[in-house]
């Protein structure tokens, strides 16, 4: 069983849909089952529907937010079935899952799910580094979340029997606990500069920028040293 | 929507087994299904799981045996979940996808299902020329129908589209010239904070995190903005 790759799923709504996903991962020897506020968990459906993948619903672990469904997590892939009018980076499932072998094996790496009915929230793909968009019919694109959840799992197995390009990284990946506090900290210090946001969006397109280059601890730290440089500056200099 | 390839499911018993295998087929745009013996069809249950595939049910053709389902094919691919001890040969849905797109344009392929119970039978096999297997779990193998054609259907549309990771940018990619003028006033307001060069290597990973992300001319422009603003603050602070 592989462990270092989670599926989150937020706001799943059917419970049948919940086993079906359990079902598609173990057979592709996943197990880390993340639930962001299931509508209705535990369920006798999704027990039913997970066809003795059912260890892996008792080992799932049920949160109320993202951010602490992937704290630990240094990776993160959000999947999307609509053509958005984000501007991001969309793969397809066999070129993340390429991405995913070629990451330092102990990286955790999260494969975000939105619920049925709406798919991924805009807040939620903040913490995304890359989409997901399952290559398939234009005039009609209705993959279920098992489908979808097996489609990725599947193409995971696939890479990682035939491992490829690998990332040599300085330091670790940083985890989103860590990338957080980093945003937080840099928000603080652009309201002390009284930096202007005129569009609104001025965090949203500064994480989508730090998010896409993958920072590793060690960079992390650099940037972290430069936010407080310019605080201990602006301070000394009162 | 493509005509040439296959659906067969051989004595399927589950009416919304049937449903889902149209939504798989839809969602990759195969049309051409033709059950042999189905237990129950046509069928409510096979109606709502198709969810809006239900042209491709309304289309399917009903058979009372493989013979007749596959006159006109000239390649015949049966899947099997279980080793079996049979000499044949076995291959994956990524390489029989690729097979069938180098095929003749006008070939007509298909491809066979067993029962959800019992697979193909030994008399199915001798119609096939090849066996395909779906990689998966050694010790949980528990695709149901629909997601096993899904997975073939979804390679058979990878392989003919290939597509691949695009980024999609709200503006244009910084130039070069830009990117320099930003790491010099990186650079210099490092030095007006004092932030200290531990390694002699700071420039060079700072350079490499922001060349990862490749930055857009908006990016730049916010990064530029909250150096200024930091200059600035100092500049009135004094």
């Amino acid at each position: 069983m592989t462990h270092l790759v989670r599926i989150v799923l937020i706001d799943p709504s059917h419970p049948g849909n919940i086993g079906s996903v359990a079902r598609a991962m173990k057979n592709m020897t996943l197990s880390d089952l993340v639930l962001v506020r299931p509508r209705n968990f535990p369920h006798t459906e999704s027990i039913a529907l997970a066809a003795g993948a059912d260890d892996i619903l008792a080992a799932a672990r049920v949160v109320d937010s993202l951010a602490e469904a992937i704290t630990d997590c240094a990776y993160i892939a959000g999947t999307t079935s609509r053509p958005r009018s984000y501007y991001w980076e969309f793969t397809t499932p066999r070129d993340i899952a390429e991405r995913m072998v070629a990451l330092p094996s102990d990286t955790r790496v999260a494969l975000l799910f939105g619920s049925e009915r709406y798919g991924l929230a805009n807040e939620d793909l903040n913490y995304c580094n890359v989409l997901v968009r399952i290559p398939a019919n234009p005039e009609y694109c209705s993959l279920n979340l098992g489908m979808s959840v097996q489609l990725l799992a599947y193409e995971y197995f696939m890479a990682r029997e035939q491992p490829r390009s690998h990332i040599q990284l300085e330091r670790p990946l940083a985890t989103s606990v860590d990338i957080e506090f980093f945003y937080t900290h840099l928000q603080q210090v652009l309201t002390e500069i009284d930096f202007p946001d005129r569009t609104g969006h001025l965090m949203e397109r500064v994480r989508r920028l730090f998010n896409r280059a993958q920072l590793d601890s060690n960079e992390l730290n650099i940037l972290r040293g430069v936010l407080s440089a310019v605080q201990g500056r602006r301070g000394q200099a009162r």
